[in-house]
């Protein structure tokens, strides 16, 4: 279900803020909650209010919100940051400038002039690209095991995989699901061989290799997945409930690139414990980013936490300066 | 208000658990929610169900739920839990000992066997130990600036302390106040020289050195704070409708050391980017953990954020063994 609460007017071009923040996801909202619990003037800019939780299911791992839907969520946190008066503007950041100050510009044409950035962009899962995908997406197709394996009780799943996300998925699943295919395109695995091991002996998991899912089907909700065995040159039909799909994430990095953002080998903004980047001035918070100081575990609850320190960031950043090293700005 | 939930009877001494979780405020909880998603055998073991919640007012903090007071956030939390069926036992833990397992044994005289600990015990805010502290806590009187700053919006507020937090406080309430004293019985601060230059400089920011808080009153809520400037044995009455006490905060350093975890030069557990500890198997979650790789912020959100990730990595030591070091260990 889309909704829409009244967009307040985009502020001219030429305006000046605190702290620019470029995602309307989980973190970018907790950011500018906190952002204007602190006094700074903010303003969030994104493609799509609510980010990931657009496209989510049922969310029960929000503590306190019992099995909300994902677009309600995001309505909640969005109602939450307009009690703040910060304005949210549905549009597309294409270019992010450094000099005395930031100069943020729209795909839109305005340009914002401000002190800070925080960078709450996100990553997109990869999408395997067979029909009935999308179709079936929150009806048995999910992209996040932690997210949604209680969801799958006593029902027969395939992950989608090779990788240690996909291994770690189909132990995962083993705990509600008494049968799991774990579907591999090649017929070895690129992963610790810990988990190899694991997923090898486990007698509740059919490994199907050299295999490619060639489209998901079912009624209301998933009830098979077809598979073409390349070794073999046939195609099997597995009868499964649900399909989780781990091959992996995207953040958008020639945005961060262009930006001048310290990115790792996958493309994510490496943090430091406060969320600061690379670049002075710059935060970075939720799915987008990683590093060594963050255990990568891309939850509802985490993204706004990295917000609400991106923001407490970035508020030291504005009335402080930037003289002291991270570990001696700490409460 | 505080509430009850029924409680389950206590499991039976010798009960085997794959995690024990030792605090039953907001990390706790969080860290209970996603160990039972994650498919774990858990239990709660709290002297407070709700922790430092119990004692908040408002919180406007926790993105999505508006204004809820403290207790009914807690209680939210509880009953998310109990949805996915976690005990929560109201009982103190005297000590862990750590065999091939952990032994973990309650004030009441039960002892459980457990795979892995997660420590969510918190810390308790220091307090001045005056006549009306108590009484106008939650009106008036505040121990974390950050949370409750935007409630004195236009209010006349005194910040008590003279080290960072305290510094750091009384500019943040000059964003909301338009006088803010800052009350420290020293005439020097314990801080860095760039939060003095700033206190020192901002004309809304009054210095009351040398003075001692003797006393908080008013009528239903904060209206006035007496101090004795020592240097000149006098006593002064400030009008003022907010206290900020920032005078440190302290986690239960002899129940944590009597484990053997590594703690902080204040006492608070150092914890690695999975939350894990010094001890295999042990995990720290919330307001008692701290160290390099987090930038120390009290706030529910990192707590609960701090509990999942916590669960994630207690999933990964029982499912997997603590055959890989953290950073293989990533979703």
């Amino acid at each position: 279900m889309p909704f829409r609460l009244s967009m307040p007017r985009k502020p001219p071009t030429g305006s000046e803020f605190d702290t620019v923040i470029i995602g309307a996801g989980p973190a970018g909202m907790s950011a500018a909650l906190y952002a204007a619990r602190l006094g700074l003037k903010s303003i969030i800019i994104g493609e799509e209010i609510g980010g990931a939780l657009t496209e989510a299911g049922e969310v029960d791992d929000y503590p306190g919100l019992i099995g909300v839907q994902g677009p309600d969520l995001a309505k909640k946190f969005e109602q939450h940051i307009r009690k703040y008066r910060v304005p949210i503007v549905r549009d597309k950041v294409v270019r992010v400038e450094k000099g005395s100050s930031f100069k943020v510009t729209l795909m839109g044409g305005e340009t914002y002039v401000s002190k800070t950035v925080i960078v709450a962009v996100g990553s997109r899962r990869r999408k395997l690209g067979v029909p009935g995908e999308n179709e079936f997406s929150g009806k048995g197709v999910t992209y996040c095991a932690p997210c949604d394996a209680p969801l799958f009780k006593g029902k027969v799943t395939a992950v989608v995989g090779g990788g240690n996300a996909a291994l770690q998925a189909a132990l995962l699943m083993t705990v509600y699901s008494p049968k799991v295919y774990l579907i591999h395109r090649r017929d070895e695995f690129r992963a610790f061989p810990v988990y190899i091991k694991k997923v090898r002996s486990d007698p509740r998991i059919e490994l199907v290799l050299n295999a490619e899912v060639r489209r998901i089907g079912g009624s209301k909700s998933v009830e098979w997945v077809d598979v073409l065995r390349k070794d073999i040159g046939e195609e099997f039909r597995l009868s499964v409930e649900g399909v989780i799909i781990e091959i992996g994430s995207e953040p958008p990095k020639d945005f961060l690139k262009s930006m001048g953002l310290r990115l790792d080998e996958k493309g994510y903004v490496v943090v430091g414990p406060g969320q600061e980047t690379n670049i002075d001035g710059v935060f970075a918070a939720g799915d987008c980013t990683a590093g060594p100081h963050k255990k990568k575990f891309d939850q509802v609850v985490t993204a706004v936490a990295e917000g609400a320190v991106a923001a407490l960031s970035a508020y030291e950043y504005v009335t402080l300066g930037k003289g002291l090293p991270a570990e001696e700005l700490q409460y």
